[in-house]
Parts: C-alpha cells; sequence; structure tokens
C-alpha cells in the first residue's frame, strides 16, 4: 500500500489498567460497590483456546494491551501511520448486565475517564460515547451530556441486546444521536451474555468457533430491524456503523429483504424507498474480521455487486487475537476503493 | 428453459384435507385428542398480509390447496413437466410443540397416511419421513420402522428447534438415517414458535417480513453447528438438505468458518478438512426462495464462487404464497448447470 496514505482506524479498544480506574468517576453507590467487587461485567461462556487479547500488545509499563496510550500511539498509530483512530472500549458488552442505572452509571464513569484521561493524550484519539440499551432515555440523557465536546465523533452500544434494535424503544437514543448529528455505532462481545438474547438463531451453540462465526446473524438481525421499523424515515440523516459484524453476508440479505419488501410492502407503510437503499445511504460496516476466500478476488467482486467501497470503513480491532494489520488485508482494492476504505469514507461519516 | 427438460421438485407441500385425515392411523389417547381438539399445531404469531397459500391453487373438488393428489398432479406435476416430487407435508413445524410422545405419535400417523393416501397415487411422488426433533431417539425408531419403503426417499424434520441441530442429543436421528443411507432434510416454518428459539440471533422482530427475512440465519446456525460438532465425521456417508432457507449468504459462511476454524481449531480435534469442505460434500440447498438481485447475473458470479450449480435443488415450494415457477428463475444458467440444479443433483442424492 502507499505509505504516504494516512489511515483512519474506527475501531481499536483501549483498556482500563483496572476497573479501579473508573471508581474516581463513578456516584454512590457504583463507587462502593465497584471499588469492593469491580465491574461485574458478564461473560458470555464461550471460552477461546487463542485468548481475545494479543499477547505482544502489552505495554512495557505494565497493566492490559491498550491500556496505556502512550504505548498505543508508539504500536499502532505511528506503527501504521494512523490519522485518526476511534477508542472504543473494552466494556461495551455492559449492555448484557441487568441493572438500568448501574450499567448507564458506568456508562457515564467510563466517558468522563475517556474525555479525562485518553482523548487529551493525543492528536489521533477520537472518542465513542457509550451508553447501555438497558435504559434508552438514560442512554439519551448521556448522548446530551457529552455530545459537544469536540472529540466526541459517534454514540456507541452493544450488538448483544434484549431484543432487535430498530424497535421503537430505542428510539430516544437515535433522536437524540440524530439531533446531534452523532452516528451510532454497535459492536460484538455481549452476544448470549446475561440478559441478551441466545447468540445465534437456533439458540446456545457449544464453542467459541460458533459463537463467533454467527455473531454475523446478530448483525444481520438488528440491520433488518433498523430498516423495517422505519428508523431511517424517521431519523433521515441518522448513520449506523456496524463494527466487527462482517461484510460478506450484505449481497444475501439486501437481495432477500428487497425481494419481500415487493411482496411484504403492505407492513411497512412507512418506507418510501426499497430496504437496500435506506442501506447504502444510512449504513457503515467495518472491515474487520474480513472474510478471506481462498481466491482473494471474489472478495472484490462481491464487493462491487453493491458498491461496498462507499459504505466500509477500515479497522484494525487492535488489540484483539483476530486483528486485521492494515498493510495485510484488502490488497486486491483498487487505489480509489482503498483510498475510500482506509480513509475518506470515516472521515467524510465522522467530520473528522 | 428445455421444455423436454425433466424437473425434480424437491419442496412440495402436500396438505391434509383436515386434520380428521389422520385420526385413522392415530393410537389412543392421541386419537381422541386429534378427533376433539384439531392437531394443536403452534404458529409463529407473524401475520402474513398475502397469506401463506396461493388461493388459485385450491382445488376444484373443495378442501386446502394441494390436498387433491390429482389436482395437485394436473397443476404442478404435469403443468411443468415434473419427473418426480417430494412431498414435505403441511406440519413440519411439529417439533416447536412440547410432548415429545405426541409429536411422535403425530408424525408416525402422518407418515402412514402419506405412505396409504398419497405415494401410491402417482408415479411422480416421493416421500420424506417426517419426525420430530423433540426426542431424537423416538425419531430414530420411526426411521428404522419406514426406511425400507420404495418411495421414502428422506429424513425431514422443522428447522425451528430447542438448540443447534449439530449438538449430540441429535445424533440418534443422523446415525438411523446414515445407517439406511436416507438424506436428512430440514425445512423452514417453526422457527419463534413454541419451544423453538427465538427466530432471530436478537431476538423477536415485530413483523412477518423480518421473520421471513431472517430465516436465513437459523440455517446458517444449524450449517455451523452441524459441520463443527463433527457430524459429517462421525456419519461419513450422510447428506443434509437444507430446504427453503436460501443461498447466497453461503460465500460469507465459508469463507469466515473457514479462517475462524485457521485460527480457532485447537477447538474441534475431530475435524480433518475445511468446514466449507464438508459442506460442499455434504450439503445441499433447495432453490426457493431464490434471491433476486437487481443484476440477474449477480447470483450467478456468486453460484461460481463456491460451485453452486453442484449442490443446489430445484424447488417449487408449491403452493406457498412466495413459490417459484421453474421457468422463470434461473434464466441466466447456462445449459449444464440448469441440468444439474433442475434433475441430475436431486437425482443422485436421492437415488432417483
Amino acid at each position: 500500500m502507499n505509505k504516504e496514505m494516512k489511515i483512519i482506524d474506527v475501531d481499536v479498544h483501549n483498556d482500563l489498567k483496572s476497573h479501579m480506574d473508573l471508581v474516581p468517576y463513578l456516584p454512590e453507590p457504583w463507587k462502593s460497590r465497584v471499588a469492593s467487587t469491580g465491574l461485574g461485567l458478564v461473560q458470555h461462556g464461550y471460552w477461546t483456546p487463542v485468548g481475545v487479547v494479543r499477547e505482544d500488545c502489552k505495554p512495557p509499563s505494565g497493566g492490559p494491551a491498550a491500556s496505556d496510550p502512550d504505548y498505543l500511539v508508539q504500536d499502532l498509530v505511528e506503527g501504521y501511520n494512523m490519522k485518526y483512530v476511534i477508542l472504543t472500549s473494552s466494556i461495551i458488552h455492559i449492555s448484557s448486565l441487568h441493572d438500568p442505572d448501574y450499567t448507564a452509571a458506568v456508562c457515564s464513569a467510563y466517558n468522563d475517564y475517556l474525555i479525562a484521561e485518553w482523548l487529551p493524550r493525543h492528536k489521533s484519539f477520537k472518542g465513542a460515547i457509550l451508553v447501555s440499551t438497558l435504559d434508552p432515555n438514560l442512554a439519551a440523557k448521556e448522548i446530551e451530556r457529552l455530545a459537544g465536546h469536540p472529540d466526541i465523533v459517534e454514540v456507541l452500544f452493544s450488538s448483544g441486546a434484549r431484543s432487535p434494535l430498530g424497535q421503537r424503544q430505542y428510539h430516544p437514543i437515535y433522536e437524540a444521536a440524530h439531533r446531534h448529528n452523532l452516528p451510532v455505532a454497535i459492536h460484538i462481545g455481549g452476544e448470549g451474555a446475561g440478559g441478551a438474547t441466545a447468540p445465534t438463531a437456533a439458540g446456545y451453540p457449544s464453542r467459541y468457533i460458533e459463537w463467533h462465526t454467527n455473531v454475523s446473524q446478530t448483525y444481520m438481525a438488528h440491520l433488518v430491524s433498523m430498516v423495517t421499523e422505519g428508523v431511517f424515515e424517521k431519523f433521515p440523516r441518522l448513520k449506523f456503523v456496524m463494527k466487527e459484524g462482517g461484510i460478506a453476508w450484505l449481497p444475501h440479505l439486501m437481495w432477500r429483504l428487497d425481494k419481500n419488501y415487493k411482496g411484504l410492502r403492505y407492513e411497512l407503510p412507512w418506507l418510501k424507498r426499497l430496504p437496500s437503499e435506506y442501506i447504502r445511504d444510512h449504513c457503515f460496516f467495518s472491515t474487520q474480521p474480513i472474510e478471506e476466500p481462498s481466491n482473494p478476488k471474489d472478495l472484490i467482486t462481491l464487493f462491487d455487486m453493491i458498491d461496498a467501497e462507499n459504505f466500509l470503513l477500515f479497522s484494525s480491532d487492535y488489540p484483539h487475537w483476530d486483528n486485521d494489520v492494515p498493510t495485510e488485508i484488502l490488497k486486491r482494492l483498487g487505489s480509489e476503493a482503498r483510498q475510500k476504505i482506509f480513509h475518506d469514507n470515516a472521515q467524510r461519516l465522522y467530520r473528522l
């Protein structure tokens, strides 16, 4: 790739050194709870033999991978000539817990910690307002509180949820994000954990490889929900970013949904265009983990069927086990498409 | 299309004239139950504005569409020059009920009714042994009881289930089918009904268009389960047929699962080949409802990426609302691929 090309990486998982990092930002009774027993985040119960985090990303200063801003700059930002990285945290799956007040308080504490201890540390750092979907009205208040910050560029929550995310109980989140011209992004992790629904459309699989492979289904269901519930008619400037859910299922989904819409549009009188048109105009997808056909050309052919170069956003997923290195993926893209996916689409979306 | 080409249709929904058709074949206490209160099949609760069955398929003799064997022959078999049609019933979603004994008894009664009242009526009729997944040992006994019938060509059950179908509790079904060289087929309908899991990986959507669009996810999860649980290593001649679950998601799934296998194969020491190789060797997919891109050529391009012409089976889904007419779909296929998909693949699979 062109070494001069600047990259925007839309999915970098900054981590806490420990749960104690959030204690100063929490009100009681949550301050005492977290100080004494930790965050209590719930896991999905699938064990991965390769771990979640790359061991070689751990900072020399100690602590978990991506918990040291300076080392993250050195290892990722400077290492790959990145212009901006969007920090997406390591506690997105907070929404798989059960208490709407606690999860909202942890999100607020994390957001204050992000603004105080990460965003000022490097000019490449951009932040997401983390919210819990358990109480969308509290989430909307949190968006209202922080949307004006100059380095905040999106709203972020878990794709692991209690119901498809287009349903009207979630609309306060979209209303607030829309009013502030902030894209909303979802990210995997909480599928099948705690109060979230089963992680596949056939229930609970046996092993992590299934959990990870099937995560795309959660995105498919949320995307169908966002379109058919009319979220993009109700909030016409809203942009929806799907991070880490895969891409190559999109032709199938767009074709099947458009065909069904032609037969069943009576159900959706609020839609004015084909479902795929809403997807093209309102939705963005991060690249990692990129699908890898045995013939790499097939992926590009498939992208061309849906004009994917206009709605893909490069992401590394640093520092996770399966993260993508910008110099190694999508080598067969033409230079114009590369420029869009590695930089221009994100620059436009996030007004950077 | 070539009018001389004979067609094998692998998904034709013969129906009962009424639940009373099964009463003579049921033992007590089920005979009295069904005679007095019907079959009690549970629905998924999504209403379709276009109905499920095409009104114009209703036989002049009265009764529901596809409940008159003679009219089905006239309207479908002779109408489209079909050599064989596989009768798949209208009660497949029996597995979404709760009582393993009752559902097994209804399946046995249906199978006896099929053998007595349908299969002898026309030389094109071939049958599936319907089983309930609620007690796989009872299902295996039913396979054992009927596998020798000359017009029985497969085992059939619902894709709506309580867990991914590769899990070991279901293996008695595969063991029996494998021993008798019968393919096993799954079919949609019970997703989200009764005791089945939620019909999407994000829970219960709001409307039928979502239910119908997302049904492919159930198939994706079952397919990943069948491969990763090692069903095709344990039963090396077993063939698995996915009816009415879509096709165009296959490149995504094969690529993502192969990639994950390369990283996570430690979890699956029983596999000896790439997941996609098991899919190519053991799995078949019926064509209806075929995805319809705005550029029809895209579907063929996508098929070519995965050699789909070797594992697709034509199906009409007669008499349902969205059924596919053989003269209208897949017009851009080459003649060799047409011959395989409309005839040869099914002939070989079902030894017809």
